[in-house]
Order: structure tokens, then sequence, then C-alpha cells
């Protein structure tokens, strides 16, 4: 998760994570699921939204833990929730004083800290604390944050007399959503976003078999500026060796600070801007947790898909991540090659070569999830006892029967193009060139239309974000590489089977399809185009679609050439996900009434509640992971030799701690990190976990290598999450930074 | 432990050990040390001889568990350690009925069942079950016994007058033990050896910082059947993965019994022969052990170095380990290149693969643990404190005061040709035609003198073993493979510094030693040598010194002006273990009387018994180590390919087994295997590990990856042993191999 959610990695994640728009982590998941199933009670399962709070079982909850009334988490628009903060790069954070201090993860501020190094004073590498407010460095645009202001269920706006037609409907639904949230966005200082939820279960009365579209409203903040962070040795301590996996010696922080204008209005950086004041903050707690006690998280997870049949179960585990692993694996064969070529090379891809090799990994950890924890089994055991149930009744049988021959029907129909599809989606990705040209043709042919009946990512509030990532993609561009990843993907275009032909390629490519053609093709393309350049592609950007179709631009040609295949693609795409939205709903309400269990909706990168303890697993037969790692667990760990070279200064205060203050007694060892059945996932990354008063006590970073199968099933056996031990952070801050002041910031000056 | 004890790798294995001569495993260890250092009391440090037994405080023991009168293991001359078996190929075992029935482990048993398989029916893949007496197989002299009568002590006989010059010394204890060994073997089907304990304290009376001579005198048995074995796929389950780790499933155990003449004398093979009755056997447990749980073992340890001196574990750490780990990472590529070669090659070269690919990883994990276990800082204070006890009164100090500098002066001294010496042992044993060559000069060199002044190795009574050697040695001879290492050798001999060179081989090579010249040297000494057809070689073998002289076999040449060098390199050797054998068991007295501890000798492939428990460990933080292993977790692990690939019928019955006869209650699933923190090394492998009641609950089999400093020092947080757990083999021998007359025969029938 750390990696995966790393904010240069973070664009690149989320397409590789399966998201089918850009759009994906900040708006419901076309492809999520709902609620439903019954699942064990008393283990840490469910991302329980603000709105569903209250109808938890108060009473349970103390007896787990939690010491305060559910409602201070969230009543009328008011509650300790107002603490947590969403970091648009796709992390959580939270507010830890009354001037707008941060906590979050160092690799949620990763970019930040980068943008403000040099060679001469490389922050990233030696940590920074800033002495004075005026040594808070600008987060120069990397860490633009969202404050929840409140949500408002807009289902019955956008699903009232709907056209019978699943593409009008698909239309028709995310033009009603673009003028709600134009109209929200209307309000001053305000960012919206809709979530949708495939559950049919809404916040207030009874569940109607529907999805629901909720409207979010946020205070967006620009002027985010950073305050403290560990030395990246101790940061990202251990890299990708212990990427996923426990134990884990990570001091994976961040503080940052937001500002607002001298009026309180969201700015941009300006010397004049003053720390904004929260409505609400997290205490820090000293006292810390141990084994067995309660915590509990706030953060905005991306995504799960916990309520998929056993068809789409069988989907994932016998082709897609199979075909992940394989298509991730060449791809990052041919990234390191390339890395070979020069020094030169090698940094610019580095920051490519790690978020495929990442999503390698994920894959390969799914594969092997998929094949330790048994989902389709579940699944197909659940789907037999609805099944009988449905059949007791008439009345179920006409309200259900339909629903999941239905799901599996719509499944079967996207399996028709399924390896094309695929492909053109990675395709467009892995060459950044190809991805300019689509960018640019796509701009060109929705500003046809009224800016409201545009496709979302390409209206007129997305123009000035889309020509930025234009401007700035030129950072990591090597055109070598680019062109060995499109030559890469050119020949699985020419591997796919009939009835899944790309029949503009096939004719750009022509009969001759041996590999020196393919690579004369690439060479041709490559060379013809100018979007290399970083003026000549922003200046293609915003030209009108006859224009383009007049150039002579080699990739804007082909770009043009597959705009067709890759529309109907989408249309395909918003048909099927209208006959979903149409059936799951009706999927998970059967779940629940056959149940009368309370169900949760899938993670869709909106504000989420979970609640858990502190507690190990056994990874395998004859192993136990205890929930909390020491520092000196750091030093045992430490071989002088990265991912594993902790400062000297650090390993100094280490043997100098050992009864310091921030001891944890019966560990006799300051505690460096520690697990928990918290429910949680990417987008996590930074999450405030908190005590049963609601103190800090952690800062979620990562989740475990066992649980790769998290997002399509809990389980309570191996679902944990990995926090810093907020106590490995003040350790840190205090014996090794010297940030006396933050302490006391913190209330927690000595 | 496991790969590293397996027959095949057995010689290669003790060679690698560091043994300087074959010998090594049967008589005392020439660089062993004493006993004395303090160590802390109840964790199961201690390899005691019988004869120290008496000594032990029975009422701790009793505390810890024991419900036995200790002199129920051993007085005069009986009790349950006549139960111990030696396997003369290194391993341990014990009999376990009265008609000789004996369990060791399945690679201890390996070469039996090999040599008893066939590609249409291949016992070694598929297991087997005499089910009568008749079917046993026959060991085909893998597998011969020895019985432990009675030993004596002989350090008077030895040491009596001896001369002051170290050489001749050294050669009057050389002879002195072969006439007293002759002697002994004058019995009727005796056969003996001495074993030499550098620690100064005799069994009985007080010490006198001598070192001491014992006489073991036991019965050999020749005709040593297999009864039964698991499929390999049950015994070596995880291979080389697994090898040297926790978690653990292999069920590494075999069946064996010894047979005599129906005059109960041991005998050849011969259908008329009986089953011996052996004077005690074990009584099996079905009850088991869990956690915390008394346990004792019994069994034959190689070689412990627990009393070096920090000069020493110096040595070891900076010099010794980590040129291992250079020299076999490239042996082990020259031998993986070759076995590309061919399939037929992969096969013959397979066995010293696995030894060298075995050795390496020994040698790293020992790098490993120095790293992670400060033996030296360890044995620095201890010398510091030593000293300061030494200094403190003038009569310690004409008694130790040359101890320390003395060893530390020999071990300088040594250091001189250490590459030389290093580089000498190792390419007679890489070079299979040069090992041939070199053992006929030897044998043509030592007939000279009369039998009993001859070296050890070489005299009358080992004839037929050194004959049997030559010709077996075929079968594992690959000559292209053998003329590679040749070359390694070369190589790395040519690369020997000045003051080290070996100027029989510069003067071989010539002047030109360009790659080009060094592989036309190895050519041509490899084409002029008929060492590698079996009968030239054995005809060889036999023939006087001056015939071999006579000869132009190229290689038995380059033995010829080898020798000199090898014999003054021995004769250093021997000088340098007179000059420690002088001072270290003072230096173990000096030890043990300023912390009046009893301390127990190193190992020296006597009978030894270790104390302990059942207990898991920490391997680092956040992880623990659970001391059992079930079946459940074999099926959990198993992935159907090797070495992971259980047969069908194990997982099978692994699936019915859930509440039968051999699950563990507190377990709730069949037991594997299980940690202890008994003291154990290489040579144990087999040994029986008994319950407080000296009842059979599992056989040892392999130590841990973190403890390979272990024979250097015990640590009781770290050192820790695997033993199969005896319900494992009974449910395999009952559930799965239906072997009911066999689980009769050990009282555990249902």
């Amino acid at each position: 998760m750390r990696a995966f959610l790393s904010l240069a990695a973070l664009s690149v994640a989320l397409f590789l994570a399966g998201c089918p728009r850009q759009s994906c982590p900040t708006t419901a998941g076309e492809a999520s699921g709902g609620a439903g199933l019954a699942y064990p009670r008393g283990a840490g399962e469910g991302m329980w939204p603000l709105g569903l709070l209250s109808q938890l079982d108060d009473e349970a909850l103390r007896t787990r833990g939690l010491q305060l009334p559910i409602t201070k988490l969230w009543e009328e628009g008011d509650g300790l929730a107002r603490a947590a903060v969403k970091i648009v790069n796709g992390c959580s954070a939270s507010f830890v004083s009354p001037d707008g201090l941060i906590f979050t993860n160092h690799h949620c501020a990763h970019s930040a800290i980068s943008r403000n190094s040099t060679t001469e004073r490389n922050l990233l590498e030696q940590g920074f604390v800033a002495r004075t407010r005026a040594e808070e460095l600008p987060g120069q645009g990397t860490t633009t944050i969202q404050v929840l202001r409140r949500f408002t269920d807009v289902t019955d706006r956008v699903l009232a007399d709907l056209p019978e037609d699943l593409e009008a409907r698909a239309r028709a639904m995310n033009q009603r959503e673009s003028s709600i949230v134009a109209e929200c966005e209307g309000r001053p200082n305000t960012r919206c976003y809709i979530g949708r939820f495939l559950d049919g279960i809404p916040y207030e009365g009874t569940p109607d078999g529907r999805i629901r579209c909720t409207l979010f409203e946020t205070l967006e903040i620009q002027d985010v500026r950073v305050v403290a962070a560990p030395p990246e040795s101790m940061g990202s301590y251990g890299g990708e060796i212990d990427n996923w996996h426990w134990p884990r010696h990570s001091n994976d922080f961040s503080l940052l600070r937001a500002y607002v204008s001298p009026a309180g209005a969201p700015a941009e950086y300006s010397p004049d801007n003053v720390p904004y004041r929260p409505a609400a903050y997290l205490e820090v707690s000293t006292e810390g947790v141990g084994p067995g006690d309660f915590v509990m998280v706030l953060g905005y997870p991306w995504r799960t898909t916990r309520h998929l049949t056993s068809v789409e179960v069988a989907e994932q585990r016998d082709w897609y991540f199979p075909l992940r692993v394989n298509l991730f694996s060449e791809w990052s064969r041919v990234l390191h090659a390339q890395a070979e070529r020069s020094p030169e090379t090698a940094i610019l891809v580095s920051s490519h070569i790690r978020s495929i090799d990442n999503s390698l990994s994920h894959a390969r950890g799914r594969v092997e999830a998929f094949a330790n924890v048994d989902v389709l089994g579940e699944r197909q055991e659940a789907e037999t006892s609805l099944g009988a149930w449905i059949a007791e009744e008439t009345a179920r049988r006409d309200q259900f029967g339909d629903v999941l021959p239905g799901i599996d029907a719509a499944v079967r129909d996207a399996a028709a193009t399924r390896d094309r599809d695929v492909i053109l989606r990675y395709m467009v990705y892995g060459s950044q060139l190809l991805d300019f040209a689509t960018t640019i043709v796509r701009w060109a042919t929705e500003q046809r239309l009224p800016d409201l009946e545009r496709e979302p990512g390409y209206q007129n509030r997305d123009q000035e974000s889309l020509r930025s990532e234009l401007e700035h993609a030129q950072l990591g561009l090597d055109l070598e590489t680019d062109r060995a990843i499109f030559l890469l993907f050119l020949r699985r275009v020419m591997d796919l089977p009939e009835g899944q032909r790309i029949e503009a390629l096939d004719a750009a490519v022509g009969s001759d399809r041996s590999p020196a053609a393919l690579e004369a093709f690439a060479e041709r393309t490559y060379s013809g185009s100018r979007l290399g350049d970083q003026a000549s592609r922003l200046a293609l950007f915003g030209q009108a679609l006859d224009a383009l179709q007049a150039s002579d631009d080699t990739m804007v040609r082909l770009a043009l050439a597959l705009a067709p295949v890759q529309a109907e693609r989408e249309r395909a795409a918003d048909v099927l996900e209208q006959r979903v939205a149409g059936l799951r709903p009706r999927l998970m309400l059967a779940y629940a009434q056959s149940s009368s269990e309370l169900a949760y909706p899938d993670a869709t990168a909106t504000l989420r509640v979970s609640f858990g303890s502190v507690m190990g697993y056994s990874p395998l037969d004859g192993v136990l992971y205890t929930p909390l790692t020491t520092v000196s667990g750091l030093v045992a760990k430490d071989t002088g030799e990265e991912p594993f070279n902790a400062p000297a200064a650090v390993l100094e205060a280490a043997a100098r701690s050992r009864d310091g203050r921030w001891v944890d007694r019966p560990l006799g060892d300051v505690p460096a990190c520690f697990l928990s059945d918290l429910d949680t996932t990417g987008g996590n990354s930074g999450s405030p976990v908190m005590d049963g008063q609601g103190r800090l006590v952690g800062l979620l970073f990562d989740g475990v290598w066992e649980d790769l199968a998290g997002d399509v099933t809990y389980s309570p056996r191996l679902s944990r999450s990995i926090a810093v031990d907020i106590r490995y952070v003040l350790w840190l801050l205090d014996d090794v930074m010297n940030a006396d002041h933050i302490l006391a910031e913190l209330g927690v000056g000595s």
C-alpha cells in the first residue's frame, strides 16, 4: 500500500488498480458493489460511512472498547470526523492542532518534500523540521487537501425518470451529476463530488434496492506546507523489501500545515496567508496502545469490491490477475532493460519502474491470496444459500430471481472483448505519447458539446489539471523507453484473438506483422510525432478537432484512428455499468433481507470509519506475527545499507532511549509499528488511528501481504493494517529531531 | 543439518565442515576445545558425556521435568543410553523394539533406500513398508551401525612420558592410540575408537588440565535393513527451501532393523541372519509433548568449538567463513554451469551440487549468525574477566598466565600459511582424480611403516574401506566437471600470495600462467591420467611407492609432487594441535575454577545427552516461531510442486484425520514437527528425543538458521533444534502407510 500510494505513482497506481477512468478515486467505483454479506461480528470488518454510524450498535462498540458515544464521531454535521483530511493525491490525514497542523504519512508528502529539495539541501534525504512558521515549506501544488463540510443524498435528483435505453440513461446520469456538482461548486471555496454507492441501502429510511448518489461538499485548501519530515531512510525504512510486509519499522510520518488567506478563505500560496483553524482536531495520546486494545480509523479508502458474485470473483482469480502478472512482468523486464542503458535513463524511468514493480508485486500477491483464501468457495456457498432463500417465496422470486443470472450475463458479455479492452486501456497508459495524443483528441472531441454534457474529466473545470499534466509529464519522459513500451503493446495487440481485433491498428500496421515490421512501425510513429516536445504538445492541446484531423503528427493520427474503438469501449462499459447498477443493489438487498445484518457499502474514496483491535496474526503454521515492533528491532534489522540504513543519529538515540519517556512499559522499549484488524485499503494511507477515547495513537500506512485479497473479502484471520505507533513518531521528533516546539503544539511537550 | 548430513554428502560435508582429516567425526576434533565458560542455567545448553551424568544436579533436572533418576540413563555401563545407535555414515538412531527395530531420519537411510530403488520400483519416490521380515531390504553397506559397549579412560596410557618435541609427541600419541585401538579390536566383533577431549576435566576425579583420551568400544553390525520409509516428498518435504528453517513439515523418519548371525554375532548380510536383540530399547509415547515440556536427546554430535578464544573467533568470523562463502559460491557456479551441459551430467553432479550448495548456505548462515550474535564481544568480555581473575594471585599467574597468549600465538603462526593450507585441502577434495591419486600415493607411502606407526586412516584396518571408496566413487564421476573444478583450484593456487606459494604446482605449470595456459595444463593433466577408469584406479591402489614413482600417469605424478607440501602441512597441523593441546585444557580449567560451574567438553562424535524444553523463539522483532507445526500447515503449504508436493494419499488422510487418534488435543490437529532448546549439532540427525520418562517423542533432524553460530556458542535465545513429532510419524504409518504390524511392534497398535 505504501508505494502503491506514493504520490509519484498515484495516477499509475489508480490506473493499474483497475480503475477504468482517471476519476476513479474521487468518484464512485463503477465496478464497486453493495452491502449485505453476513460477516463475523467483533472483527474489524466494515468501512462505515458517517451516515450509517448512528445505526451501529453503540453498546456493542462500548463493549469492544469505544469510550465515546458514537455521536461524538459524527452527528448532524459535526464531530471528531471533522478532523479528517483528504489529500487530493489519494491519501488521508488529520488535523492535530487548532492551528491547522496535519499528520499524514511521509510517502503522502513525498512530492512536496522532493520539490523543496536540492542536491545541496536534500530534505528528502536529510529530513526537515521548520523551526519557525516562516520556515514551513510550500507544497507547490502537491498536497492540496479537502475538508468535508457536509454530504447530501441526491439519489432522487439523479435517478428520477431516467430513460429506459441504457446508453441514454448513463448519459443522463452523468449530466445530472455534472449539474449538481456545478451548482454545488457555485458556492464560494467549494469543491464537490458525487459518490455512487451500489448498495441499495440509503443512510436513512428503508432499503430500496436502488443505487445511492451522495453529494460531498468540501472546503479545498491549496496552500499546504511541510512542517516536518523524517529522513527518507526512516520514512520508508525497509523500502520495497518490507513494503506490504510485517514486521515493519518505517517511521512513515510527516507534518503539514494548512494555510488560508487572512480573511479565512482558501488561497494560492502567499506569505500573508495564515494557519487554517479547523472545526475539529485530534488530541495526541502519549499512552499508546497494546495488544487487544480497541482502535478506530478515519480515512478515505479508495475502493473495495466486497460484493462481487462468484462469477466475477472467478473472472478476477482466473483471468484478470494472472493477466496482470503476465503483462506487468514483461513491462517490468522492458523497463529494467531500458534502465541499463545509462544512469540518466535509470533516473528518468525509476518512478515508472517503481510503479510497475509495485503493481506486479500487488498482482502476484493477489494471485497468491486467491490461492490462500477461498473467496470463490465462500461466494458460491453464499449464493447457494441466497438462491434457496429466494426460491422459498414467490414474492422473493419476483423481486430477486433475475439478479444473479443478470449480473453473470453482464460479466459474460463483457468477457467477449475483455482482452482487447484491457490492452487498449493499458496501452494508452503505457505509451505516454499515445496518452498525450488521446487526451488532446478527446478534449477536442468533447469540446463540441455543451460543458455539462461532456464526459466527466473533460469539462471546463478539468482544463487546468489536464494542461498541467501535459506540461509536467515532461519530467519523467524518456522517448526511447516510451517507444519500447509502445512496441510491447503493439505486439500484444497483434496477438489478440479473432473477434477482438483492433482494426484501426491492424490497418495502420499493414499486413507485415513480423517483429521487424512492428519495430519499424513504432519507429515511424515516434519519429513522426512532436508530442515528446513540451511546447508542441501544449500548443496542440485545445486545438479544434478539425485542426487535429489536418495534423500530420503520426501519434495524433493514431489517436484519431483509435478514438472510435475507444468510444465504443466506453459506451459498452457505461451500458454494462447500468446493467449492473440495476441489479447489484437488489442483490445486496436480498442478502440484507435474508441475513438481517447491517451492511456497509463498498469503499468509493469517501470518508469512512472502521473499528478494530490491536492484534497480530499467523501468516502460516508455526509462525506468529506479534502486534508491536520496537526500536531495538530497527537496530537489529539495520545493515547500514539501503533500505535498512537508519541515520547514525537514530541508532545513537535508540541506544540512549531504552528507559526514556517514549518507552512502552510492557514492551520495555520504544514501540515502532503496530498491527490491527482495522478494515482499510489503498487511500487509507496517512489515516489517523485512534484509541477508544478518540485520541491519535498511530498513522496507518500499509496492509499485509497475506491480505491482498482483502479488497474482495475481509478475513478476520488475515486482514491486518499496519500503523506507525505515534510514540515512534514522537520519539523521533523528541530524541532525534529536537522538535520541542512541535511537541508543545501537539500538547505533549515535556 | 538435514542435507548437511545426508549420506551421499557425508564425506563432503565432514570435509567442508572444516575437519582436517577424514577421521574427524569418529575421533576427537583436533581443533575442539574444552569446557568451562559460565553459561545461563536452565536453558538447554550442554552436550553431556555419559561419564559426566552422575555429576549433574539430579534435583535441578527433576524440577525441569526429568521423571527418571538420572542413573536410569547410564550407570555402570547400563541404562537407557544403551538404546542409542551410531550410524557410521554420521547419523544417530535408537532401538525401539526388542527385535532390533531402529528409528532414524529418512535422510540417514537415503542411500540404503536409493540402492534398493529402480526406475520401475522407485522406493525413494514411493516410500516403502516391508509387510514381512523377509521383505526388509538389505542396506548394502550404507547403514552399518555401532552400539556402544563400554568406554574407558586411557589418558594415562596415551600421555605418559611423551617426548618434549611436539612433532615427535604427536607421532607418539598417534602410535599409542593405534596400539590401544588395535588391542581393543582384538576382541571379537569389536570396533574401537579413541576420543580426545581438550577439556582437562576427566569423568571422575579432579580437573588436571590435561587433555583426556577415552577409548570407546562398540559392537559393529553390518546387516542393517530398511523396514519402512515415507516417500521422499514427505521425508524431505520442503527440500532445500525449508532446510535449516522453521516452520517445518518434513516427516523425516525411517525404520531400520539390525540383523546378526543365528549365533548372535555381527555378520555380512545373509537370509539366515536373525534380528539383533538390543540390551535396551525406547518405549514410544503416543501422548506427545507440548510447549514448555521437558525433553532430552541422546546422540552423536560431531563437533562443536564452544571454547575458542576471541582471537580464534575473529579468525572464523573475519577470514575463514567469508573465504568459504567466496570459494563455495564460485564452486557452485562452476557445478551449475556443468549441470547445464546435459541431463545426464545434471544427474551425475546433482549430489555434488547439493553438498556444495548446502555448505555454501551453511557458510552464509554462519557469516550472518556472527553478525547477529556477538560471539566475539562475549569472548572478549569473558577473557577480560578471566585475565583479571588470573592476575589476582601469583599461583594463578604461574599456572595460567601463558595460556591465552600461547593459543593466540599458535593461531597467528598458523595464519602465516592459512590460505595455502585451505586451498590444498579443498583442492584434493574438489578434484576427485587428484583425491584418488593422493590416496594411492599416501597409501604407498604409509605402507613403508609398520602398521601401527602409520597415520590413522592408512592402517591395515582401513584398507578395505579405502578400496571400496575408490571403487564406488565411479558412480558420481564426471570427468569434464572434475576437470573444471580442478581448473578452479588451479586458478586460486596461482593467486596465492608470496610466502604461501605451492612450488610444486608453480613448477608444474611453468611461467605462462595465462587463463589459456592453465586450461591447457588442466587438459594435459586429465588426458594423461587413467584414474578416471575404475579398473586402472583399483590396479594402482596398493602398488609400492617406487612403482608409482615410475608411473607416467600425470595425476599420479602431480600427487607425488604435492606429497611433500602436504606432509609439511600435516606436520605443522600436528605441531599446532600439540601446542594447543598443552594450553586449552588449562584455559578450560581456569574458566572452571574462576566460575565453579560444571562444564561439558566439546562434541567429538561421541555419545552425548542434552536436556531442554519444547519452546519456540523470536527470529526477529515482531515475529514469533511457535513450537509445534501441524498437518493442516502441511496442507496449507502444499503447492503440488516439488519440494512442496505431499502425495495425494497424505493430503487425503490429512482431511480425514482432523479428529483421529493422532490429534494433539490442545493443538486440535495432528502435530508435525516441534522446536526445542536442546543443544545439538550435525551428527545428531536421527537422535531420539525423549520425554521426562525417557519415552520416544520425536526424531531430531535439523537446527535453525538463526543458530548457525551455535557450534561456537549456545544462545538460549536462538539455539533451537527441530524434531519430527513421533505422532506425525505414527499418523503416517497408521493412516497413510497402513503399517499396523509396525505400530504393533512399537507397542502402539490400536
